[in-house]
């Protein structure tokens, strides 16, 4: 769903041919591009092709674009953390649920997650963002404790720091993935949680 | 080994207490709290606490410092790859050599490699600082398939996207590594290269 409804919504004003939301769309590939702090809302006007001022008809300021961008990658993380507490599964399956999950919204999602992982923290609106991160890695450490009380996990791994280790593995393919590479999507979250749970070697090795 | 050698060199101009290793020291970090594109000369002068022309007395201009900055992570990162590839062990023993020292040199140069991994390609120095990244996926990519080859490395992982895992776990820890954190640097390094060759899974999971 887009943040935009056009046939419950007064008609937004501005430009024809941009709603909010191919203006927040567009914002965020700029802030992606040079950085939030140097992406100014007249930078972003000229690469819109419209006014300064018919960019605040849509978004009261640069710092709303931002979170409305952080928002697009958080709410849906966020709801997999919802759905992880009431997964009925064993903290292993519950685990790889997590990780394939979050894997398929960071395809889904790929520049305003992007967005995410490179904040800086400067403001507090990042400074917000960013503990909802943390709370999502401690969400992962504590399911790592469990699967490895279950048995199922190896006891040896420090779970906060492997939680990051996970977390580190995953969100690297929002810097990288093509889809035209070597595998596609489905292959690649596959392979990237099969590694993570049976490792490189061969079982022999 | 820093970048003066005041024994050797004729003494730096510019306000006593900075040399131009302390400078790039302060400005890489500038570049990763603001951006680089977001810190100008003149920011990073207040910074300092000197003129601007103080700072041209270091450096003839900013990307002369991203240039720097950008070679104290790069220069190591490709000697590792001339010892990974003089190096007598198989290519699974190779794997793990290149894996630990790349991951020590993210730690020990830690503000530097932050910077390369944010870089955006916006102009020709970047572009080529992402080549010579590049080349080093590659060079992992390679020694992923040899070590398959070899039927030490399960056969089923696509050996270019493997890379890109490897590395995507492996850089994260410039992120979030703390050394007041649960592990130290050698404990962490022990457990990613576990992680990576092992897996999660206890091995009758």
């Amino acid at each position: 769903m887009g943040l935009t409804d056009t046939a419950n919504r007064p008609t937004k004003r501005g430009r024809p041919g941009y709603d909010q939301e191919a203006v927040l769309r567009i914002a965020v590939e700029a802030f992606n591009e040079y950085g939030y702090d140097a992406t100014s809302m007249g930078k972003l006007a000229d690469r819109l092709g419209i006014s300064k001022s018919a960019i605040y008809h849509h978004v009261p300021s640069k710092e709303d674009l931002l979170r409305l961008a952080l928002d697009e990658a958080l709410i849906p993380l966020e709801a997999v953390i919802a759905e992880v507490r009431t997964h009925e599964g064993t903290a292993d399956e519950r685990l790889e649920f997590f990780l394939r999950a979050t894997f398929r919204i960071l395809l889904d999602k790929r520049s305003y997650v992007t967005l995410l992982l490179r904040l800086r923290g400067n403001t507090e609106l990042e400074r917000q963002a960013l503990q909802r991160r943390r709370a999502m890695d401690r969400q992962l450490a504590e399911l790592v404790a469990a699967a490895q009380s279950d048995g199922k996990l190896r006891a040896d791994l420090e779970p906060r720091a492997t939680a990051r280790l996970l977390f580190g593995l995953i969100n690297s393919v929002v810097d990288w993935y093509r889809a035209d590479g070597p595998i596609n999507g489905t292959e690649l979250e596959e392979q990237a949680v099969s590694l993570l749970f049976n490792g490189l070697h061969t079982v022999n090795a």
